[in-house]
C-alpha cells in the first residue's frame, strides 16, 4: 500500500508519500507544490493542480488523505484554504483514489500521541517513524504525518476486517 | 466573444453562457452542475469538475468569470464554498481562459443598477437582457448575471482601449 498525505495551502501545499507493508513503513518522497502570490487566483489553482497531478503520476499512490482544516480566524483565509483544498481533494479523486480526511487533532494524536502538538514535535515524530527522511519543509512534514495517520487508520480497519473474518469463519 | 459566468456552490453550481457581439448580447445556454450530499467530499468535487468540464467542452467560451463570495457567517460554510470555488476557477483556467472575479455587489450593480438586489430582481433583469431565456434555477440566473457583468466590463475595457488608441493616434 502506498499512501499519500496532502497538507493543503494556496501559497504552498505539502505532500508526502510512504510505503506501508504490514508493520513496515518506508518513506518514498515528500515535497511542496507552490503558487505565485502575484498570479491571478485561477492561475495559482491551476499551478497547484498541475504540480500535484505530476506528483501523483510519478509516485502512483494507492490511497490518499487530506487534512480537514476548517477553522480559521478570518473568512478570507478560510476561503483561500478552501480553494486550495478543493484542488487537493480533486487530484487524487481524479486518479481514482478514495480520499481520507482527518482533523488536525486526529493527525497529531496518531503521530505524536497527543492532540495538541506543535509543528516541531510533529516533525520530530515523523523523522523517528521514517528514519533517514529529509523533509522539504513544515508543510511536507505535516503531509507525511497525514499519510502516517491514514496508514494507521487503514491498518486498524484492516486488522478489524481480518478479526471479523476470523470471527465469522 | 462568448462569455461564461459561474456561480460556485458545492451542492449546486450555476453556469450561464452568452454571446457578445458589440451591443448585441444573446443567450447561449445555462444550467446547473450538481453533487450528491451523501458522497464523500472528493467525489462531490470530482463530479462538479467533470460536469463543468463537459459544459466548457460543449459551449467553448472564450472568457469566464466567477463570483467572488468570501463572506459567510460560519467557517464550515465558507470552506465548503471555497472548495467548490476552487473547482469553478480551475476548470476554465485549465481550458486556457483568463477568469474574471466579481464581488456580488458589482454583479448586481452591473445587471440591476444597484448593489443590493435580491434574487428575484436579478432573475427579472437577466430575463429582460436575454429575451426568451429559460433559466434552470436561481443559481443559473446568478451565473448569467455574472456573465453579463463580465461582458459589460470587457466591453468598457475594450472601449477604453479603443479611446486610448484614438487619443494616442
Amino acid at each position: 500500500m502506498r499512501v499519500m498525505g496532502i497538507d493543503p495551502g494556496l501559497r504552498q501545499l505539502g505532500w508526502g508519500v510512504i510505503d506501508v507493508d504490514g508493520p513496515r513503513i518506508r518513506h518514498v518522497a515528500n515535497g511542496l507544490c507552490r503558487s505565485e502570490g502575484t498570479d491571478p487566483l485561477s492561475v495559482r489553482l491551476l499551478a497547484l493542480y498541475r504540480q500535484l497531478k505530476a506528483v501523483l503520476a510519478e509516485h502512483a499512490p494507492t490511497a490518499a488523505a487530506v487534512e480537514q482544516t476548517f477553522v480559521n480566524k478570518d473568512a478570507v483565509g478560510t476561503l483561500k484554504l478552501g480553494q486550495a483544498r478543493g484542488v487537493a481533494l480533486l487530484v487524487p479523486a481524479e486518479a481514482g483514489l478514495t480520499v481520507g480526511e482527518y482533523l488536525p487533532n486526529a493527525v497529531k494524536k496518531a503521530v505524536v500521541g497527543v492532540g495538541h502538538a506543535d509543528k516541531r514535535q510533529i516533525q520530530h515524530m515523523v523523522k523517528l517513524q521514517l528514519p533517514g527522511v529529509r523533509i522539504a519543509g513544515p508543510d511536507a512534514a505535516d503531509a507525511l504525518a497525514i499519510a502516517l495517520c491514514h496508514a494507521h487508520h487503514l491498518q486498524s480497519a484492516g486488522h478489524l476486517s481480518a478479526a471479523l473474518l476470523r470471527a465469522g469463519g
